[in-house]
């Protein structure tokens, strides 16, 4: 793919598109807590993924909503409060809001509904979200509405929770357009409470069946592959946008080879600043049967807590990998199990290699691979270690 | 039922039965490291249930295969090595064992061969036995044998690992029979290297198939439902033996219900003394449509590292109970899901309740409910929280 990934910018990288970012009042630190993305056009075709949860935010239900048009004017979202498990007056919230926004971008000079606003929301689960300080930041937001690169990284500032930093990718393809987007969280899609959320944005021309196409084959491979706790939140929404501006069609393939760069790298960006992370872990599972076997394998062992502490330590305990294994519901023989840390065999055919204790993991990014020696289908997940600062952050979050 | 419960007292309180503790070596710390339980009839009849975990220790491939006759006449444990991941040279060590065992039992004067003796190891996976350390134990323990209460006591100790109490209980019935019984290991039946292994033993007149329908039944209600973190060890082992020397025969429904209480109060014990606990959580979910989906939920509550996390911080999140609840594949209404801490409801119909987040729960036991509300069905799961201790325990162990 001919191109290039830049990190300094996010969705309004992309022609067609303006974002900001502000202090609304919803946090009570005042720290920024509102974003916009807005798509000028000339298009406004969209696509999105949702949680899998059964218990579904109220933005959530909206946005889903929102989506079966295949069309979005616009993305507000807001962090310092989930809105879920708030009931019908909650899902009202939601409603006003889009309608409250679609009110205020028509006062700008832009005919919008309700209907073309998608909603997302992330912070703590169970309380109402303070409209009385939302609805004014609606109005607020829309003035501060910017073209340039810093409008779409207030945007990436204002949607964080437990981030660290501020997560930005854009993909430059040569052929003149562009893929941006932004990302909060620090999990799989979707981690509980660091609710996974992202906006991509493209200024190629493309549809709405197309957006939705690659957008789930890039979800399958990034989001999908990143599991920090195993938990799914009740608000992770990814939307990909579409405005049209370059006038460029790229191929379905020029297209998901893009949206899965831009999706990848943020990805990365997730999972190097999960909740509590000292170790950058890759857990592949290879030579299976097939490659859902390897999924479920090598998430089996990414969510194994006794893994996941042994590698916070870095504890090359591969007997804890072959337990964790030996749980997944996936066709195995434990005599043909090899297992290597960063390269380093540590158990060959279900038994211990020689110096297997002595490997040295105490470096950031392990990467952990079992092979089961019966195939040739592979899969991998991101994950981190399980640490003090884990237990710490989440031990004291809503208090 | 009538009859007591004590937990002074452990494998050797039924009549019929020797047992020993002794430090052979195999720990480098010096400390109790290999137990025998010893069936003096004058049945032998057993049963046994070994964990699902397809990666299997060599002493669990080898008592399967013992059991498969129905009848033990002693059970060999020792701590310091799982003898897990050792491949055949691993399983030639407990071949050797038992038949060594069986060897010093001839010596002493009761005829045995290797095939009745039942083989169960814990510690750290993958390394081999000291053979040279655990063979001459093995003539030294049986010299050691005592019918007393302190024979099992100290058969208790010696299967300890990170246990910080020895478990034991002894259930005297009131028509002159007792099962009796020891544990170690801190998680579900089982954890992965807490490694769950118990001995229960009757002087109940059984057969193979009564002890066996018993222990099914027991251990389905009880270790089965007893979930520190999800892992399931390579190792867990539960054997129940009879020696009939009180000459009564209960009837199934007694013998089900004294071994359900010696394996009630031992999983009690398990949970109180898990890895790193500082509270004890029962997760019951009930108002399910079937018993298995009221399991299957408040297992996926009870593994949550979310929920955990907030448990460890005295924190009524009962968002992330709902979140967690939400991704159990069970049927449920989110609209209709209620959630109480120690009987105070924090969420009805799923919606916050007033209060909610100024519930008190510093003290050591949680009990935490999800009444789904479509049907009648419950199932409880006992559980701890996920500490700073839980972290360091299990980050420093084969190191």
């Amino acid at each position: 793919m001919n191109g290039k990934l830049l990190r300094t910018q996010g969705v309004t990288a992309p022609a067609g598109f303006r974002a900001a970012g502000i202090a609304a009042g919803i946090k009570k630190s005042g720290k920024l807590d509102l974003a916009l993305v807005f798509n000028e056009g000339p298009e406004q075709a969209a696509a999105g993924v949702f949680t899998t949860n059964k218990v579904k935010a109220a933005p959530v239900l909206w946005s889903q909503q929102v989506l079966t048009s295949g069309r979005v004017r616009a993305v507000v979202l807001n962090s310092g409060g989930a809105n879920a498990c708030t009931g019908a007056p909650g899902f009202q919230d939601t409603h006003r809001t889009a309608e409250e926004l679609a009110a205020a971008l028509s006062n700008w000079g832009t005919d919008t509904g309700g209907g073309e606003i998608a909603v997302c929301s992330t912070g703590l689960i169970g309380d109402r979200l303070p409209m009385d300080k939302l609805v004014p930041g609606l109005t607020e937001i829309v003035h501060e509405l910017a073209g340039g690169i810093s409008g779409g990284t207030d945007a990436a500032h204002a949607i964080m929770t437990t981030d660290t930093v501020a997560k930005e990718a854009a993909f430059h393809h040569d052929g003149n357009w562009v893929v941006g987007g932004m990302a909060k969280g620090a999990g799989m899609l979707a981690p509980s409470l660091a609710t996974m959320l992202s906006v991509v944005t493209t200024d190629a021309v493309a549809t709405a069946e197309q957006l939705d196409a690659a957008l789930r084959a890039a979800t399958r491979m990034t989001f999908d592959r990143l599991d920090v706790d195993g938990a799914t939140s009740t608000n992770d929404t990814v939307l990909l946008l579409s405005s049209g501006a370059s006038g460029v069609a790229p191929t379905q393939a020029e297209l998901d080879a893009a949206v899965l760069a831009v999706c990848d790298d943020l990805a990365y960006q997730l999972m190097a600043d999960a909740e509590g992370v000292t170790k950058r872990v890759t857990v592949a599972v290879t030579g299976a049967k097939t490659e859902a076997d390897a999924l479920v394998g090598a998430r089996t062992v990414a969510r194994d807590s006794l893994v996941k502490t042994a590698l916070f330590g870095s504890d090359p305990n591969w007997g804890r990998v072959m337990a964790a294994i030996g749980i997944a519901p996936i066709e195995l023989d434990p005599d043909r199990i090899s297992v290597s840390f960063n390269g380093s065999f540590v158990c060959i055919d279900g038994v211990g290699a020689p110096g297997a204790r002595e490997i040295d993991l105490t470096g950031e990014d392990i990467e952990l691979i079992v092979d089961l020696g019966i195939g040739s289908a592979s899969a991998s997940i991101r994950t981190t270690d399980l640490s003090h600062a884990y237990v710490e952050e989440n031990s004291a979050y809503s208090s």
